[in-house]
C-alpha cells in the first residue's frame, strides 16, 4: 500500500493539472492528507461508494496519462543520471548547472 | 507562419499521444507532411471546413495541454542548461552523462 501511495503521489505531481477540481480534491484529501473515504464522503455530502468510485477512476486516469506521456518514468531516469553526475563532478560551476537541472524537474 | 509551425511540431512531439487517431492523422499530414486542407479533405472524403475545424480544435487542445503541463517550456529550459554544461565540461565521463540526459528528452 505504501508503495502504491508513493506512486500515486508522484503521478499526482505530474498530472494533477489534467484532473477536474473535484478529482483533485478527493485525491489530495485521500492520498496527501490521509482522510478516510468515510470522512471525505461526510464532508462532501455524498456516499462513500461515490467517493471510492471517483478515486478509482482518477487512479486509472493517472495511470493512463503515465502510459502515454511517461513523465514519471522519464523523471526517474533523469534523476538517476543527474545524481550520478553530482557524485562525479567537483567543478563548482558545473555543480551549479546540475542544481538548475534538478530544479527544472 | 514558420514560427507557428515549429511550435506546433514541438507540441505534437510532446502531446500527440493524448490526441485521437483522426486528430493525429490530420495534424501529421498538415504540419509534418505539408498536405493542404483540400488534399486532406479529398483523401478522407470530408469537407475542407471539417478538416480545418478539426485542426484548429486540435491546436487549441495542444496549447491547453502545454498551459497545464509546460512540457515544451521545461524541455527548452533543460536543453539550455544542458548545452551550457556541454560547453563547459571537458571530462569525458561527464560528457557521456550529458548525452544520456539529452537522449531522455
Amino acid at each position: 500500500m505504501l508503495e502504491k501511495t508513493t506512486r500515486i503521489n508522484y503521478l499526482l505531481d505530474f498530472y494533477q493539472e489534467l484532473l477536474t477540481p473535484k478529482q483533485r480534491n478527493y485525491m489530495e484529501m485521500y492520498y496527501l492528507e490521509d482522510y478516510s473515504l468515510g470522512e471525505i464522503s461526510e464532508l462532501f455530502q455524498v456516499s462513500r461508494q461515490a467517493v471510492y468510485d471517483n478515486i478509482k477512476r482518477t487512479e486509472t486516469m493517472l495511470e493512463s496519462y503515465e502510459s502515454k506521456l511517461h513523465l514519471y518514468k522519464k523523471f526517474e531516469k533523469r534523476a538517476e543520471v543527474i545524481e550520478q553526475m553530482e557524485k562525479t563532478v567537483s567543478d563548482s560551476a558545473i555543480l551549479k548547472m546540475i542544481d538548475q537541472l534538478k530544479e527544472l524537474d
